[in-house]
């Protein structure tokens, strides 16, 4: 992985969605009257939490598993705080391949019930004392199994990337041309997959990275042209998205291709998750609702414009759900 | 409406989508690999609650409020409990006609405060005292509106048959034939429609009412041969889904097309909602969720078939919904 990985490019992307086919969702291309009315322009979303595992990481899991052969005995192992881990999970199901996942303990209790769900061991670590690295590479050498990187993997990267061609193709169908799309970033592979797809089918569309508010390192990254890390000790609800620093494949694609980046705050991300459950009628998680949650405050002027927004999850407890949707008598 | 009503056919569902093409959601079809494992078959689902006002009640009201004037003053009149107040009231809005509607008074606040954002003007009624069609006649005299009701009208059922003809064709498209339908049932509107082009289109398909228990009364008309109405003093939490009795119209299709119904408990539905919270991530409101629930509570035997359920809508209060979701500690 470290030195010469070819980027991923649009054949890689066609390649994974040859392999994702019949066993990913095709997620539709959504679009809501009442989000085209507030912002002036026309506004499609991509649901991801429709898809497989409930988040879009089933995609580059399963293309990168499905090229490890079948018969491997050593199977797989991955970190992390969930999504990832449920799609690694499925995808080794899947494959019929063995898989242990290193998870927080403090991870949303719905994500490690449902990677258990998939077959898979769990391992907790614990997220403020522990390297979930060195937990992973401990399992890998123990085991001879096949290490799934959250982003940092040109093969997880393409299979996030069909997203983006999805959206290009499917817009195409319905006769309109993007010219903004949003993603939530959190190691940037899924943006720069969705990127790499957008820059070859929809030349001169805009891809912009939205984060939480203390974890935007890609966004400050991609201003400082290298790569930054967080501040230490920045809390978020958005648990999806809480990567240190920008991954090196990833960043080496995001600094092409981006246009920049926004954060947004819980407040703002809980008013998405409000707005999805009230409108779209979309089970959206924190994490999953960034993109939405800056269209929604008004972090860039979409009147007139055409723009694509990826939601990216749905994996969220009853309890972070309901404290979104119906917040506490006297609270707003 | 009364006498030599021609019923719909597949011609005039026909001629509803090319009305509502453009205007409407054409719902994709979405499949779940957990209902599938869980059912052992195969269940496809149609989820009207991303259709425009959040359920399946827009395409026929569009259908019926399209072919009105462009200019006609008295504008257009319904009774409703809300799914079917906000359907109309947007579509009046799309063909800027003014529109009224009749509420009961403890219908849901979403869907009282949706109608009203559709620019309708609502006028509330005691459910236990008023009687709602008399309310809805006087305006319509006083006015010279048009009455839309909510489904024993052939137009109204052949917009809402768009339903049937998408999951027919959506189907094919996926190389599929569904042998088994089920859809939630209140008058009988939205299944009767469906029927008719299903019956055409997918012949040998059975087509089943789910209804709330104490408000079985198509299963129970079906089984008897003729119009039976519900016991009073029923509750349900299914507030979408109290009719009466069957409608004329839809009886008359009903009764020849279906091939029978089942009823679910308000227990049933709130573990349906819960499940397509936490699998499907679709908003489901309790009504929208009978047919979901009947396939989860096992009422059909599904293993081997291929299937399709309708959820028909997602319009429900954050209360309702997180109760269903995350039942208060103590209770299951």
């Amino acid at each position: 992985m470290t030195r010469e990985t070819p980027l991923p490019d649009l054949g890689s992307i066609e390649a994974a969605a040859a392999r994702l086919a019949g066993a990913a969702v095709e997620t539709p291309l959504l679009e809501s009257g009442d989000l085209n009315a507030q912002t002036g322009g026309r506004v499609f979303i991509k649901p991801e939490m429709l898809q497989r595992t409930g988040s879009f990481k089933f995609r580059g899991a399963f293309n990168k598993i499905s090229q490890i052969p079948a018969g491997h005995k050593g199977g797989v192992v991955a970190f992390s705080s969930g999504n990832h881990a449920q799609g690694v999970a499925a995808a080794a199901q899947a494959r019929g391949l063995p898989a242990v996942i290193v998870m927080p303990a403090d991870a949303p209790a719905i994500k490690i019930a449902n990677t258990r769900g998939y077959g898979a061991e769990v391992i907790l670590y614990d997220r403020y004392r522990e390297d979930r690295e060195r937990v992973a590479g401990r399992l890998v050498e123990e085991r001879g199994a096949v290490l799934v990187r959250p982003y940092d993997d040109a093969d997880v990267i393409a299979g996030q990337g069909t997203i983006g061609r999805e959206i290009a193709r499917q817009a195409e169908a319905k006769g309109v041309r993007p010219e903004i799309v949003l993603a939530p970033c959190g190691g940037g592979g899924m943006i720069g997959g969705c990127a790499v797809a957008l820059a070859a089918l929809v030349p001169g569309v805009k891809v912009y990275a939205v984060e939480p508010a203390g974890f935007d390192d890609t966004a400050r990254s991609l201003a400082a042209h290298r790569r930054l890390g967080n501040a230490p000790g920045a809390t978020t609800i958005c648990d999806a998205l809480m990567a240190a620093m920008p991954g090196q494949l990833t960043f080496a694609i995001n600094e092409r291709l981006l246009a920049g980046g926004f954060a947004v705050s819980d407040d703002e991300v809980r008013a998405a998750m409000a707005y999805a459950f009230r409108v779209l009628k979309l089970v959206i998680e924190p994490g999953g609702a960034v993109a939405l949650a800056a269209v929604l405050a008004g972090k860039l002027h979409l009147r007139g414009r055409t723009a694509a927004i990826v939601c990216s999850g749905g994996n969220v407890d009853p309890a972070t759900f309901c404290t979104a949707i119906a917040p506490p008598v006297g609270e707003s």
